[in-house]
């Protein structure tokens, strides 16, 4: 490595930019606003995608998959659902490109234009729920739970590695059943899920609550999320989890026939993280050295570093470090021995937390002689001497390994809870929002009007509504009038 | 089911169409030539996929992701490859839609027109490549071993499902090597491991060969390829593995410092396979009663169906077949236990042959007196009586899975080879393409001229030099011109 990242301190956003490209997580491609995830951001991905996969499949949904091109007409069909993706798509309209006649090279043929033309999909509830038309007939079809991974683009003017991009990748689940209740309790279900994988794998705290009219999703009845907070004390919404009643299935005509005999419509919901977890998981841990990866998601868990002079060294050293690969790969630690002799121990140690890797192991001539190991943990930056007599290392590392992951989440924690501030006053929740940032609990009189005008004058939106916000009577801390319970504010990514 | 499927000796091609749709596969959109995968077919190529990325990462490749838009002028660079996709892509022209003012809905926004038009990806050598340039500066950065699941689209006007189709899933491999042997090794592992997927997985012998050069890839200088045999006695492409030379790095300049201190264009090969094996895999091995799946591919391998008129009899069948099912998961085969009561077991069974699962355990009041299951194989159709005492059904069942796996490929490769046939004259050659199909091994002149003639008036294209293939001397079928060997021709899909 040349040199240090910026500090957090000193730049926030700098820091993220050039960590994401140092530590060979993505970076911005030749085509605006699209990125290229590299192989060791994509490994992270991939993790998070298996986890993922399987809590969708262990709570009943299978995968699929639907067109990338929707229709223009289709986008049109929910009146809310066009408003909210018209302006930021990329439109196909030809199918060929040919020679110039002037030499010039190729260009679009203006013979090959569409009849109608294909958006690149933004989402894919119109050509889904245009496909659930001829899926479902009965209440027999039902519920369809279906789940997608897929790219998707919005032509995001500012763009940022995983954050906002025109393409990301995502899931996108999208499920039909025969009443309202049932479609609630799987919107319900969906944000838990995503809250419970944020938590267990991310060791990501997040606040699970609904979406202010303002802040839904183009086309749905509510919306629930789930919200981070970064080390910046900047909110970042992580998932979200669609009710969408039965507009969808109103605009694309799907209705079933009930038990009973009746023909009534389907009642939906969507929902999706993408890769935009990745920018989250980056900014909620990582340090001024680089990337901090909870366990759970690191591609490589453990790092062993030879320390040697002389070849027979190396030799021995070998011996020691493939006894303690197999016993590791045997209750399934993912472990690399970077033996590689163009580098030196201080570079490697440098790279390893760059990239995060979550333990090192460093074995010397001094450490064979004595039957020990040194143990770096990344999130602490703490070493420690261990005695590989005192405990079999298959059962200490993975003891380790757990210990590091709760850790990682409790610290997140703690930070959480330090910057989430209770405010009653105008003054108090700008103040805050100034001076120590994060989330704002506040009352707010429940309407858009007041929503926006907070929004204008102080660039803090309405995170969430918290479901486990108990009811209290206060006062709009702009308007001043009443209100039944707090909502949580925050400058947001 | 409402009725059989046609029959393969009346309507192939019907036959296969129907197929796809009635076995749950796929189904056409309503966006031209676009397929939606259902959830079961899309749990096929799942599989697929989890096979082929472990045999990716075993030989040291890596994922990533590029992005879906290509710039026009990308794919200019090559010249013979914008030859080869310019005239069938989809082409992004615009970048937003806006409400028309006459109401009429909404339109293109004139306003917001690309300076540069997008293509969507037929391949992505040319933003690979491109990227590559600034990943690649020494021989140390070299191999680059890069995979990369995805979506692309190719205009294509006549779409058959799985077969052809505007957008498919694909992966496509790209990697970048010091030396023209080493990146020429690597063409032919991809090539071999493309084939060893083929038959130990799909259980469909292939023929591995190289392309002539009016059949190779636009931008390569050698075309390998695995070609398998359907039913109808067509060929199929069923992957491919090209020899890039240093065309791409050319095209964008992609140089190295090697060890020597000198500076050299950097080697390159590309290689993919798509979701037209699902296609390979359906046409192969399916029959008039439905889906024929090697077990290793088979979302279920073995379905359990109760017979029974009392509501006490279901409760001891379910007893034992939730024994048996807890032996088989144990030892990692996936079954089903079919207990829905409203669906008689006849129609069951229809349903399941038609979905091609491996096996199917028929459980009665009599077989629990006497302690058997009734065994019936898909790929035979044939039944017989498992004494459950005999021998633990966690021993049988994979036991007899692996003898299906292996039954289901040597009768393809008894099919392939009685329709693999040697001919040495023009009036043989075409007769046997009428009368018989298949693969016709013929010697030819080794020009291109003659290639085309031969399609021309037959309709049968090379679809390879086989790498087995001997030397030979003969005469060409068509122009008598003297031929150093055989090459295979068949008309093809």
């Amino acid at each position: 490595m040349s040199k240090g990242l910026p500090k957090r301190s000193e730049d926030y956003s700098q820091w993220y930019n050039e960590l994401v490209k140092r530590a060979d997580l993505a970076e911005n491609s030749a085509v605006r606003g699209c990125m290229v995830i590299k192989p060791y951001g994509y490994s992270i991905w991939e993790k998070m995608q298996a986890e993922l996969d399987r809590m969708f499949k262990e709570t009943g949904h299978t995968n699929a998959y639907f067109p990338l091109f929707i229709p223009k007409s289709f986008l049109s069909k929910e009146a809310s659902h066009v408003e909210g993706f018209a302006k930021e798509c990329a439109v196909v309209t030809h199918y060929r490109l040919k020679n110039a006649e002037d030499g010039s090279g190729v260009i679009v043929d203006p013979d090959a234009k569409l009849e109608e033309e294909l958006i690149v999909r933004p989402t894919s509830e119109t050509v889904i729920w245009s496909t659930y038309k001829n899926w479902i007939q009965s209440y027999r079809d039902l519920p369809l739970l279906v789940n997608q991974w897929a790219n998707v683009v919005r032509w995001e003017m500012r763009t940022r590695l995983f954050l906002r991009t025109a393409e990301f990748l995502w899931q996108e689940g999208h499920t039909a059943h025969a009443t309202k209740e049932e479609a609630m309790d799987e919107t319900v279900q969906m944000m838990n899920l995503y809250a419970q994988f944020a938590e267990e794998f991310m060791a990501l705290p997040v606040v699970k609550g609904r979406k202010t009219e303002n802040e839904r999703f183009a086309g749905a009845d509510e919306t629930f999320c789930i919200e981070a907070m970064m080390q910046d004390g900047k909110a970042l919404q992580a998932g979200t989890s669609h009710f969408l009643g039965q507009n969808f299935a109103k605009a694309f005509d799907v209705k079933f026939a009930t038990k009973e005999g009746g023909l009534e419509f389907v009642w939906g919901t969507s929902w999706g993280v993408s890769t935009r977890l990745m920018g989250a998981l980056i900014m909620a841990h990582s340090d001024d050295n680089g990337l901090v990866l909870p366990p759970k998601l690191a591609p490589i868990q453990v790092v062993i570093v030879p320390i040697y002079r002389a070849e027979e060294e190396l030799n021995a050293i070998s011996e020691k470090a493939n006894e303690i690969m197999a016993a590791l790969r045997k209750v399934g630690v993912s472990v690399k021995f970077d033996n590689r002799d163009t580098h030196k121990p201080g570079w490697k140690f440098a790279e390893y937390e760059l990239k995060g890797v979550p333990l090192r192991i460093a074995i010397g001539p001094r450490d064979l002689e004595n039957g020990t190991i040194e143990l770096a943990r990344r999130d602490t930056l703490t070493k420690s001497t261990f005695d590989l007599s005192s405990e079999p290392i298959e059962i200490m590392i993975p003891k380790l390994l757990e210990e590091i992951q709760d850790s990682i989440y409790q610290k997140a924690l703690s930070f959480r809870k330090e910057k989430t501030t209770e405010v009653n006053s105008w003054d108090e929740f700008q103040e805050v929002l100034n001076d120590k940032a994060g989330f704002v609990s506040a009352h707010w009189d429940g309407t858009s009007e007041t929503e926006d005008k907070i929004k204008e004058l102080t660039k803090a939106t309405i995170r969430c509504i918290p479901l486990d916000q108990k009811e209290e009577e206060g006062k709009c801390i702009l308007t001043g009038k009443p209100s039944q319970g707090r909502v949580l504010f925050a400058k947001a990514y």
